[in-house]
């Protein structure tokens, strides 16, 4: 009944934004997480701030629910409607509002993906760093509290957004933050909203902190028969304090993976990828530490991609090994989970993994932004084979176990969503008090992204 | 009659901890601010998270509100009690709990001072970077969101803090965050209680992250005759990328100031000082870079500090500078003030301030983290003058709206306290509507850090 009733009413206020066909809706029924699949009742794609805030409003009004759409690329569910609500899709939503060169800030709607934001800013010379690999939107980048490749050395979404606008459960517009490189006015609600999964309020405008893209860039390559060996390196080389941009595992079935998929001759062995920025004399002084540890800890097939199309092959494949460890079986679903644990423990956490692992008979690539202490597991499983679902889910609660164990988090970048709301609770026990009291003020009708984060549908 | 009941609960379960002598009300009744004298009704001196639960269990069946005390260093009157509060003065809790140096991360107890700590670490070869000058308790420094000469390489608190252990309004011992270098799991509590001013809960244990003490430091000086030039030679900087570690401004009445305070030479004029951290020879591509645009502007007395004494005789007249104001004049109390821009908006904003001061006829030295658009005035004021007062109070709102309507902050790392709420509420608009949501939902008796942020009294 308030379906219809708020259907017909946004059909009067936005007939060219709301999309009701059954293409429309299969296609926002889900993200690329294994999570079951959830139509919502309609689709809307607003185009400003202000749509966003009558769209709530009427929300609010007839008690509908609201499920946030970006890019689809979530892994923990988090696009995935709850059952019976709006979906709001903010991909037209993706115009670039202002750029800032000399401050190194932009303003962007939510829906712009980062990929689209890089090419609209690299002629002045500047670059977004925050890169988890899929061309997600920043709006659902911020939701997730996303990071990625980069963040060793520019740290995750958390620390790369200045000020939000956003939508409250009913309409209100509200500002966060704003262009100040630091602020001490007040609560910190920008960093609330990072990370909160669509559960507190609607992003649509983000002021994003810039870089300037570096003068020079290289990227090396080194091989290790084991796993110990490899992690040993890294962690003497974050020791050392040599300011690494990016440091990236793919084990051997990764490379095995990504060679097949990207057509690369990857020799076939757990492999880390370097990346250093800066001047030629200061990424020439790393670059010759690293060689150094990484003979010294016998290392092989050490290599550097100079040229950028060489550079560009070696990060394209190791962006797409999600799609990669997909096409290692024809009519499978890859679950995709990460953790995030102390850099003293990475190597422990890494190789019992691999143990379960190889003990579970599942195919499952490690990946890893190792530089933070997070890996990924990225599960093959047949589709329909429950028995392979048992044991992924078997081997994924082993995992996030000996990550919380070991002083870690159950998710470095994917966020909460659908997959760990269990181990939420295990992590933070009675602040999750707190967290909910917080979502309840502010949502006390339960509106926005539900199911996400908190069991409360 | 609450109050007397409370203290006898206190005194029976806390005999050695409460105070209530005149001498100890007296010295927690007031910071380093210009905000008038409050006295406590007593004084309690936890020294565990346990004790903090006890007494906040305490003080929230009694209905009596709590203002939390660290070093005594805030400049907005943040540690100023609020009327017939008890003072919680975390000083006893200054314990390094533990040290993971392989993860360069500490937990401290939220009394420790960032001298004790680094003191402490020092022999690891770890240092903890933020350094707000003053000798602040962590906690203190979590609390009111602070940040420092360091910030424009390591950032503010809320870059620097993993975790907290705090207590909420009704004695609830709550963990937030933890010991991995990023999480995506549920909502930032971290980040909300960092700067929310011991408003939402007391800040009893903290999880920070620390840093490699550099290789090599060098500290450069630079002079210039006009203010103009000075802030473009740092803008100049900042758009070559150069990675300084510091630069800071001290404009000619504070160089002056701290010459007679500390006993230095240096030529009164508008001065830079630069850090720079890292390799020799990655040092030396900085600091050519930077002495080469300075002398390229017209700076004059470029020079070094290359023996560690000078370097921090430097350094320690930069962090006595509060001091050096103070002593500049007699009888007098020093009005600190802080705002933060957009690095494009920074010299128009120094200039037009400039000239505010010199038609006030006020003596306020102007010193900056200019490499984050953020700078202060040290306002002088003869006490009992209140035409200075006066002044002092229109200089200030000037300054204030002069920042926003640049899209800058009215603090940038000073808080709002108890002197910033009008401009707090100017600043934020509606979203101040979430913040209160939140301070009710999480203290409805408003108990915590009453009279800080908000006009909830």
């Amino acid at each position: 009944m308030n379906t219809t009733t708020l259907l017909n009413a946004l059909l009067s206020q936005f007939p060219k934004l709301l999309e009701q066909s059954k293409h429309a809706l299969e296609q926002h029924s889900g993200d690329e997480s294994w999570h079951p699949k959830q139509q919502p009742i309609a689709v809307i794609y607003p185009t400003s701030t202000q749509d966003v805030s009558d769209i709530a409003a009427l929300c609010h009004q007839y008690n509908i629910a609201m499920s946030i759409f970006g890019a689809g690329t979530s892994v923990e569910g988090q696009s995935i409607p709850a059952p019976d609500s709006l979906c709001i899709d903010m991909s037209r939503m993706d115009t670039l509002l202002a750029l800032h060169p000399d401050d190194q800030d932009c303003i962007v709607q939510a829906g712009l993906t980062r990929l689209e934001l890089n090419a609209q800013i690299k002629d002045q010379g500047l670059f977004f760093p925050v890169d988890p690999g899929a061309n997600a939107s920043i709006g659902g980048m911020c939701a997730t509290r996303a990071s990625g490749t980069n963040a060793v050395k520019y740290g995750t979404m958390k620390h790369n957004v200045l000020g939000l606008t956003a939508v409250t459960a009913d309409g209100t517009i509200i500002q966060t933050g704003g262009r100040a490189r630091k602020s001490s006015s007040g609560y910190d609600l920008t960093s609330l909203l990072i990370g909160s999964e669509g559960t507190l309020a609607i992003i649509t405008e983000i002021t994003l902190r810039l870089q300037g893209i570096p003068e020079n860039t290289a990227i090396a390559t080194v091989q290790f028969q084991n796993l110990e060996t490899l992690t040993l390196l890294v962690f003497q080389v974050l020791q050392l304090g040599i300011p690494i941009a990016r440091v990236e595992l793919l084990d051997k079935p990764a490379i095995t993976a990504v060679n097949h998929y990207a057509k690369l001759q990857l020799q076939e062995n757990h492999t880390l990828f370097f990346e250093f920025h800066g001047s030629l004399q200061y990424i020439q002084e790393q670059t010759t530490a690293v060689e150094k540890l990484s003979l010294e800890l016998g290392g092989s097939h050490f290599s550097w991609a100079t040229q950028q199309e060489d550079k560009n092959r070696l990060w394209k494949a190791r962006h797409n090994v999600l799609y990669a460890a997909k096409a290692t079986l024809p009519n499978s679903t890859v679950w995709t989970t990460d953790v995030c644990v102390p850099i003293s423990a990475l190597a422990q956490c890494i190789l019992d993994t691999h143990e379960d692992i190889q003990n579970s008979g599942l195919l499952a690539p490690i990946v890893g932004h190792v530089g933070d202490g997070n890996f990924h597991l990225l599960i093959v499983i047949p589709n329909g084979d429950a028995n392979a679902q048992q044991q992924a889910s078997i081997l994924n609660e082993k995992l996030i176990h000996r990550a919380l164990a070991m002083g870690g988090t159950c998710t470095g970048e994917h966020g909460i969503g659908k997959g760990k709301k269990r181990w939420l609770i295990e992590e933070h026990g009675s602040s999750i008090g707190i967290m909910k009291t917080i979502k309840s003020s502010l949502d006390p009708k339960n509106l926005l992204g539900r199911g996400n984060i908190f069991s409360l549908e």
